[in-house]
């Protein structure tokens, strides 16, 4: 007999487990609480204001996301201090000028072209972080572009409404590293020169500048969080098959899962067919020795998850059908109409797909992509 | 001077040339209607009614989909012959029996299992299609295994409810292929296993069996489609950076682009960054010798696309930046703020996630992902 919140699925489900969640999320409130540094959280992960009031129930009060879309979303309910972590875009200024009257707003620059745009655009104050690359290689200025950087910085000092926060880095390069002794160094070796680039500001007469920064896997696992004065991290409060294959977090610590239903089963190549593609769990690979996976599976039963061994993997995606290797043994307690649940390997890139959620507890949770589920998904 | 249609354009935004996927359709139905062939086209690549009604107008009456969500959308449009070429799903038996009394459905079917429960849950006649895999290995009962699909066909015969309309499959190989040449023998070597198949049941008593097919690959580019009786591609209308790769078409038939604001510059590497990530082209990559391509640049000009020449492609995607390398020449002539365009590796999937259509007139087509870039993405 099917556990209740399983009866009532049809089609590919985002299930959350409320309680990890939100285990995760105390966890690291109170790292950076103890160490007394900003939690300016990424909600890029979760997309969601009740989502979002579990922060805010703890104490947080600022927000970072991704697009000004997302920035507008959370301000809607109430959100009254958001960066927007991503290069200003220059064909948004009516939409950021609004939200800046609203809110106080963090925006990133790195160039003084969309700086001065971004400066004459606005009517009202904005907060400016400069972007800087620490080794990631995608946006900013290089941390040791000292002339790059003290250029931007004297023109955001010269500029009519801009107000220079701080300094700004994402080092994504811990996603990849091979051990958690490396995540630990390179996150580190950031910081190290995060604060090497304030320090020089520092002595240029650019004082009392910020040090933002923050990827899961170093937030995580380091113990010390560094000299900073902002971390914002987005993934860890679900985690998802990357992090545990990093060794970020175990598997009992995701927590967020795709439901599927099997749709048919082909017992020569041990695989069962279901009903849950690339449009459901982004297609994105760990890369093993010898095999790609979009996916680890688990069993929700009434205890909670079991989860099946690794060998047990989703092994290829199209667009609505994933394929699913199974262990001779897992493969035949599986009946065709039953729920397989996929702990996905980018739980950002799912969340975003699904637009839902529905806890164990049978509770459906929006997000700001909720509209196309309510439609078609469900 | 930016062209009108660019001026709109604010976030990640989908492009459609309509008279080239006009074009592409007109061909299509042209070889079809010139051999005899039912087209049956699929629905998934558009998802739109608006784009529905221009297969209508030539003709077409009947189309192919994915799931059941997209099956209601269209049979809500007038649509009275749809194909759900998916697996059936044992859990959505409700809205498969509304719908097979609202319209002539096919489902299909690789499993006695399967069969017998769908029988029971149906109150109506339904046609079935039993799935054979002649090579794609991925759903289906292998074209080799009489007894296997002669079994399913007489149960089918002995059921209440079911029709057996014929075999259908989906030789997906072809997307695998090295060479045109490959694609042609592929698809061939495909058929002669349906027919194969078909003559064996037509020796055992079971007579009048329809087959179906239908890849792009296969269905555009080989002249003579075979002693098939229906058709069944998609992609072709508007084809991707995928189709052009494999040789199916030209850069100059792909009739989508995903118009993406450029945030950021990067001279020393060559590279921009582009407000456009994995939620807005999908992550799927054409491997080719030297690196991963997330998809070409076009610039649109007053005269149409300005297709860059393929050493300027997207390099990498993350949720919603991309990184797009570029030549020296095509790098000194881009603005941070400008719109480059990116001929995606899957255009269905782009299409998907990005849910509505601007015509490059201006016009907004909407398609079943409407709801949620309403919400979001305008």
């Amino acid at each position: 007999m099917e556990i209740p919140v399983l009866q009532k699925l049809r089609r590919p489900t985002l299930l959350l487990d409320e309680n990890k969640a939100r285990k995760n999320l105390k966890r690291m409130v109170k790292k950076a609480k103890d160490q007394s540094v900003r939690f300016r959280p990424h909600f890029k992960t979760h997309q969601s204001t009740e989502i979002g009031q579990w922060f805010r129930d703890m104490g947080v009060d600022c927000a970072t996301v991704s697009s000004v879309s997302m920035a507008n979303y959370f301000a809607g309910e109430g959100w009254k201090d958001i960066t927007i972590a991503f290069p200003i875009n220059l064909r948004e200024m009516d939409a950021v000028c609004e939200l800046a009257r609203e809110i106080n707003l963090g925006v990133l620059v790195e160039s003084i072209y969309s700086t001065n745009i971004l400066d004459s655009a606005l009517n009202t104050k904005v907060n400016v972080w400069i972007k800087v690359d620490t080794g990631l290689h995608r946006t900013g200025l290089y941390w040791n572009d000292r002339n790059g950087i003290l250029n931007l910085v004297r023109n955001i000092y010269k500029s009519k409404n801009l107000k220079l926060a701080g300094i700004l880095t994402h080092a994504g390069q811990t996603y990849g590293a091979k051990t958690t002794e490396e995540i630990i160094a390179l996150y580190s070796r950031s910081n190290v020169r995060m604060l090497d680039v304030r320090n020089y500001l520092d002595f240029k007469g650019y004082s009392g500048l910020d040090v933002s920064v923050g990827d899961t896997p170093g937030c995580w696992l380091c113990a010390d969080l560094g000299e900073v004065d902002e971390i914002r991290p987005g993934n860890f409060i679900f985690f998802d098959a990357m992090m545990e294959d990093l060794g970020v977090c175990r598997r009992e610590d995701i927590a967020v899962a795709v439901a599927c239903p099997v749709v048919a089963k082909h017992e020569d190549r041990l695989e069962v067919i279901i009903y849950g593609g690339g449009i459901h769990l982004f297609k994105q690979a760990i890369h093993t020795l010898s095999e790609d996976v979009y996916g680890y599976i688990s069993i929700l039963e009434t205890v909670g998850f079991r989860h099946l061994p690794k060998k047990n993997f989703v092994s290829a995606l199209s667009q609505e059908h994933g394929i699913v290797k199974l262990t001779r043994e897992e493969f035949n307690k599986i009946c065709i109409g039953d729920i397989i649940c996929v702990q996905p390997v980018h739980s950002c890139l799912a969340v975003d797909l699904l637009g839902d959620y529905l806890t164990l507890g049978g509770r459906i949770i929006h997000s700001m992509n909720s509209e196309r589920i309510k439609n078609l998904r469900w």
